[in-house]
């Protein structure tokens, strides 16, 4: 595998105390997340939608696969079936409250993939990519379910992107002040922020039937 | 105030049965979220970055104005100081488990915004900006805070959007899952997610000082 942040524009200079430069952070702030956000280029202007996605590390490409949910951004591909996207994950981790209004901040992890996607085609592919979908969203429930239908899969759009060029950035721990708001004696501090599951919801049509133990799990595990 | 989705880009095709048509629900989803994640366009390329913001009702704007916190973002703005740009705010609702990988889904509520994103030179709306996106992380804040220095504001990249061009979509309820599939008695349902506060963190330089209220309040109001 390849040192994270291999490329120029994937070098963090803002900040660069932030960057990680290990690739395991990548697969970390991936792994743990339930959406992203999917920058493509429309007539030239920027457009940013939320969708699903997954990570592939024995993907078909370097350093691992990207796949994710893009019915809307299929569209936008050129003619090759190919565009070039920005992908960002997000984790937010907490309010960091300062005593100025400057040193306000927010505890974080993000990434950012950048390359060229791929629309895919092999439904063998596309079939696999789908499942890890399912699978990233709730662990072990893709075996649970029936096959896809060829209408199905042909339905969903599908992109890939390669985990190559990408950079990870995070902030934690209290606010950093100036020494001379420090002495004024205010407080500041943090307000920790997760992502919480609720009581699970039994659909009105399945009353009465038992939540599988993958859901269960699923929701036990949401306190990240 | 103009109606929802005025343009053509911003009008909402697929699933369109998801596409909100008041102005309010804008608002709504923009006023409880802490982040968006903000598209731009660098060399030809899409990027996507998350960073803080505001919406001023009462902005320049024509339905109002957006303001973000876009240092890197302001790199990239070209000679005029101006770029087109895409801010994207999502909530997520809920793991939407279908009986069938091709109905899983997620409840969400979320918003794009695109137009043209202008750097904020004047110091005063600067200011101004700066204060609401403190209010906006946490509700009156900022009148506590002593004021930002010239050189405070210096350094910090704002930069305003119109609200005008705008499209909100959501889903809410079960799975919707095909009839020949509910018929075999699997289970189907929701996990419902929200972003939860922790216990509040006081800094270790502000050790013995008490919380203030509005920090109490808004770590109380994140439930949603």
């Amino acid at each position: 595998m390849s040192v994270l942040s291999p490329t120029p524009r994937t070098t963090i200079r803002r900040s660069a105390e932030r960057a990680a430069t290990d690739r395991a952070e990548l697969y970390d702030v991936l792994d743990h997340a339930l959406i992203c956000h999917l920058g493509i280029v429309v007539d030239g202007d920027p457009l940013v939608l939320p969708t699903v996605f997954t990570t592939d590390p024995d993907g078909p490409d370097r350093d691992g696969t990207l796949y994710l949910h893009g019915s809307v951004a299929a569209r936008s591909l050129g003619a090759g079936r190919r565009a070039q996207v920005c992908v960002t994950v997000t984790h937010l981790d907490g309010l960091v409250l300062a005593r100025s209004a400057f040193h306000h901040s927010m505890n974080y992890r993000s990434a950012v993939i950048r390359g060229q996607a791929r629309l895919v085609d092999d439904p063998d592919e596309r079939r696999r990519a789908l499942d890890l979908i399912v699978d990233h969203v709730v662990p072990g429930r893709a075996a649970t379910l029936r096959t896809s239908t060829r209408k199905e899969l042909a339905a969903t759009a599908v992109l890939a992107v390669s985990l190559h060029e990408a950079s990870v950035k995070r902030r934690a721990g209290p606010p950093v002040d100036d020494d001379v708001d420090v002495s004024r004696g205010d407080w500041a501090g943090v307000v920790p922020l997760s992502t919480r599951a609720g009581e699970i919801e039994t659909a009105p049509d399945a009353a009465g039937h038992a939540v599988p133990a993958e859901v269960v799990r699923r929701a036990a595990a949401l306190h990240d």
